[in-house]
């Protein structure tokens, strides 16, 4: 047998999709998102408290030095490699047609939460938690700055989930499996969701799901027991 | 005359495609795509300078309290009020069918690049920014972290443009033009594009295109001079 035979059948033994992954707010995000749409998938795990984002074989992978990251083998080209955890939602949901609504005002609401989850609650969220846990000096003036638009942004949260059951409507969506991933990590962010009762009425109900469960289960097993 | 009637008449005389905007880096996106697009619309100046996206009738509009906002009223339903710059720059594309390929790898690459922009690059530089510039007392680990994080980002956008000619492969695309609005107003946050010569080439070709250009023009007409 020739090495190239070898090498081909290996690479056929591989996942058809797979994720470089580990418990984080961003990676629960696509496990949910696979368990939910009943897609077959494998997890590499990533060990981001051991800096395993930052090697050379993972920066190759994904350049910004971020987990999750999607490999799909499924297709006829070459695999596609992507990066981004709601980019990932917004590819398997297409994919599948699936979580997100085809058009209209509904689609459009999905894509509104998505980025408002991007760009405002998480970076909130992750700075926050940062701030308060891993500065070398207390930096009091950032604590207050990402405290008050934690506290901000989950409060405009609670008002749109006060007339919806859903972040982007009557459905359950990509967006709701986004903001969720935050959310279940809050205690990093030091946020509870005492003040927003609809944010917590619709994190109960989210969390309650089978297939969230299963996938949160999978990333968290991937975290070492010592 | 009923007051209905005059009511309607009112209605029907205000603009089909409306933007709620300023010359912000978010908001300048918009009236970029809506260039390119070739579509007619109406800008309605909030000058943040002046706190105008906190009162009361902006915050009815968008609670986020951020510019912009698009109002769409060529619809057959009620009209539809979009926020968050990256939702509606998918909206428009998808309306049009134009600068959002319809599937595939170059899809997933637009949908990377607007949620590396929206959660990394733009978060960084408006931190970078303000920590810089407004902070009330210096926080020196706080402008440290976003100054790394802001040209980290910027070098990951390098190493994308070296093998591409647009941020999202071979074609013009909407994440060219969310990546535009930070790096339109990079001066804010402190950054050249000295180190990073592939971004340094891509951001002279968007500026060159006429549509850029008109868009530019149009948010910057909104800034009182005095």
């Amino acid at each position: 047998m020739s090495g190239s035979f070898i090498r081909a059948a290996a690479e056929d033994a591989r996942p058809l999709l797979e994720v470089h992954t580990f418990a984080t707010p961003n990676s629960v995000k696509v496990s949910i998102a696979l368990e939910e749409l009943g897609l077959p998938y494998a997890l590499h795990g990533i060990n981001v408290r051991k800096g395993e984002q930052k090697t050379a074989d993972f920066l190759a992978l994904n350049p910004n030095g971020k987990v999750p990251v999607l490999v799909d083998r499924t297709l006829e080209d070459s695999p596609l490699v992507l990066t981004e955890s709601a980019a990932i939602l917004v590819y398997l949901a297409e994919k599948t047609g699936q979580l997100l609504p085809a058009g209209g005002d509904a689609r459009a609401r999905v894509f509104e939460q998505l980025f408002f989850h991007a760009s405002g609650l998480s970076p909130a969220f992750g700075q926050s938690g940062f701030f308060q846990r891993f500065a070398a000096e207390p930096q009091p003036l950032a604590i207050e700055r990402f405290s008050s638009e934690e506290k901000r942004t989950l409060g405009v949260l609670d008002g749109v989930l006060a007339s919806r059951p859903f972040v982007a409507g009557d459905a359950f969506t990509i967006a709701d499996i986004a903001h969720f991933g935050w959310l279940w990590r809050r205690a990093f962010a030091g946020v509870s969701l005492d003040d927003t009762p609809s944010v917590a009425r619709w994190y109960e109900a989210i969390a309650a799901r089978p297939a969230v469960q299963r996938g949160i289960a999978r990333v968290e097993a991937l975290v070492p027991q010592d």
